[in-house]
């Protein structure tokens, strides 16, 4: 890269469930409190990015680039959609970054939106996709039975117990209840993770997101523009790779349902970037993508917190927990914030900034100085790792 | 910009009906033609581009870069979707390009695919969105019904005529029948388009474009670049540009229902990248987005080919027909080619490639030395315009 960004303004909604807002609501909520930050009006935005996953099984909003106009009163731009399965939030912030670095322009605008508890149940994108013959889908393999045979296999290979699944509910859901913004607030026990209805076996309800309406935004320029703003938080590193097509993991001998090589190629690029070689050394905190709560932990190995095998181990010990070494997902993370998909890469950005801002509240972990946010897409394919830094 | 980008290679697939390939071997061939051209194999792409529309009325495949690597027969980079209705392939082709130019990687890939043919017609995305709700499908807006409210308005303000429409399906399924990869080869008459069923007065079915199946693809460089590759052509200017949502064309008062901004905004920005003052002095053929007839029209007063309410004379008088003095749609444009929708604004690239490099066989326009892709999406809200040189 010849360059590096920076974050001017961040911006997220409340997480939840919104049958009284739009999509439109939702996305230009979180567009202006980041403009707010950055002291700056829509008319600054000088090209964005939309990022929504599905937009056939929500509110038929986010196909275009054009269903953001509206939302930031703001046209006569380039507004790109992107989509990446439920890594879509972080590629938004990516291709905004190259807009800048390229300097197509000087003020870009990254934005997450999915409005997903509109529809019904029966009207899901599984059963789309059962329906309409997508041969994973039909075989079990949706977003949890998919997750679940990594866990299994964990089971055999390191010793991995659900206990230590039900750990890191207990762990994101006591964060959340610090966290305004996400959709649980009401800490669980590991019994009551345990005892939730089993969803694929070894993964029980509390052990899986919810589905969640919400949106999450950033308003970048480019490294050199940022003392001109309040508040500017450095993107040190952004690292962000595609291993496969869903085909590969049941395809390819190599493939071992231990972790996610594009979450490892992503991180190694972002830390490359940051200068970092230790992230237990160098961050005081660390976002993951933990759709369930498997996906924490095989995230703490793939990030290089632990060494393989050995990831149970960090939660056992609480070095993951608030107060502990390094906190992960001091926000609740996806299993209490909830997971509107393609808002999620940037809800972790805007956490991390808060952090390092000295303004996340009740939750700020003292002497926060830079971060990590990774956010995974499909069966783990999709890896996007960001490093951000607290301004000198 | 920092720099400007060129096509070391393209490629496409002929397009129409292919029941006996998958979305992946169209991507496939699209993107081994235009690495074989530049001479390169798949491992040397650092990144990729993929525009596929819609997934969920085609094959469900195109929804995340994922889909893409499988076609490729390579993985481990940063392959992203982008979707922008109809102006999907152009969005694809800006993104790859700030990648380079931000310094990201070296050797890019845009990719558009579509395939729309396996779907029975009770599938369609104009189905689905009538019921569930998408209120301007409701009340007839199709992509038809958008356009034929500017050809009536046209009708009333300028004194177009049904046979100055149908004047332009014969242009360009004139074309078609020198272009082996069109869907739609066999000439017709004006009588014939005037005869055919009337899908939304007063656009006939020979005025709308067929459903297509098919990919598009280009290699890009740096133009510091590109001189190591056989057949570069320069990417001389760039301009996207999105100017309302859906719904302001039915909301706005200053809306005219004769032109789209979003397209003048996109050529005034791609013409003075390029440096280009006057089109029909500086250009000898042009691509525009004829998804229906009255839409090329449109275009030639949006790219100033001619001055305003005048654009029928240039068909009237032959001027845009190949062997005419500014040939437009000289491959036979989406009327004849057909509209695999993520991938037309690539096709309309690599078309325009092979005539700046004299190797567009029987259609070929002698003295080529510089083009225009003109790309729209949605209700003409979103905007792409590119400038293409012949190496010096």
């Amino acid at each position: 890269m010849t360059g590096r960004v920076a974050i001017a303004g961040a911006g997220c909604t409340p997480f939840g469930e919104h049958f009284d807002r739009s999509y439109t609501d939702l996305a230009a909520e979180a567009c202006h409190e980041a403009l707010a930050e950055a002291g700056l009006s829509p008319k600054h935005v000088e090209a964005a990015w939309l990022g929504t996953a599905f937009p056939d099984v929500g509110v038929y909003r986010g196909r275009s680039g054009m269903d953001l106009a509206e939302s930031l009163g703001h046209a006569g731009i380039p507004i790109t959609r992107v989509s990446n399965y439920c890594a879509t939030g972080g590629d938004a912030l990516r291709n905004a970054a190259n807009a800048l670095l390229a300097g197509e322009v000087n003020v870009a605008l990254a934005v997450g939106v999915e409005k997903q508890r509109d529809r019904a149940p029966q009207e899901s994108i599984v059963k789309l996709m059962v329906e309409t013959g997508h041969p994973f889908y039909q075989k079990g393999f949706t977003a949890a039975g998919t997750f679940a045979v990594f866990a299994a296999r964990r089971m055999k290979e390191h010793g991995l117990t659900r206990e230590d699944l039900a750990a890191v509910s207990v762990k994101n859901h006591a964060h959340a209840a610090r966290n305004a913004k996400a959709h649980h607030r009401k800490p669980v026990t590991a019994e009551q993770v345990l005892a939730s209805p089993m969803v694929a076996w070894p993964l029980t309800l509390l052990d899986c997101c919810p589905t969640t309406d919400g949106a999450a935004a950033v308003v970048l320029v480019r490294q050199e523009d940022a003392r001109r703003f309040p508040t500017p938080v450095l993107v040190a590193g952004i690292g962000f790779s595609v291993s496969s097509g869903w085909d590969q993991p049941f395809h390819d001998e190599r493939f071992d349902f231990i972790g996610f090589p594009a979450v490892r190629q992503a991180a190694q690029k972002a830390y490359a970037q940051a200068g970092m070689d230790d992230p237990m050394k160098d961050v005081q905190l660390v976002e993951v993508h933990d759709c369930f709560s498997i996906n924490e932990l095989i995230a703490y190995e793939d990030l290089g917190l632990c060494k393989a095998g050995e990831c149970a181990r960090l939660v056992r010990d609480g070095v993951t927990r608030l107060g502990g070494r390094l906190p992960v997902n001091a926000g609740g993370g996806l299993l209490s914030c909830g997971h509107p998909v393609g808002a999620t890469g940037l809800r972790m950005v805007y956490e991390v900034a808060r952090q390092l801002q000295g303004a996340a509240g009740d939750r700020q972990i003292a002497g926060a100085r830079q971060g990590i946010t990774q956010n995974i897409g499909g069966p783990g394919a999709v890896g996007f790792v960001s490093v951000l830094r607290a301004p000198l």
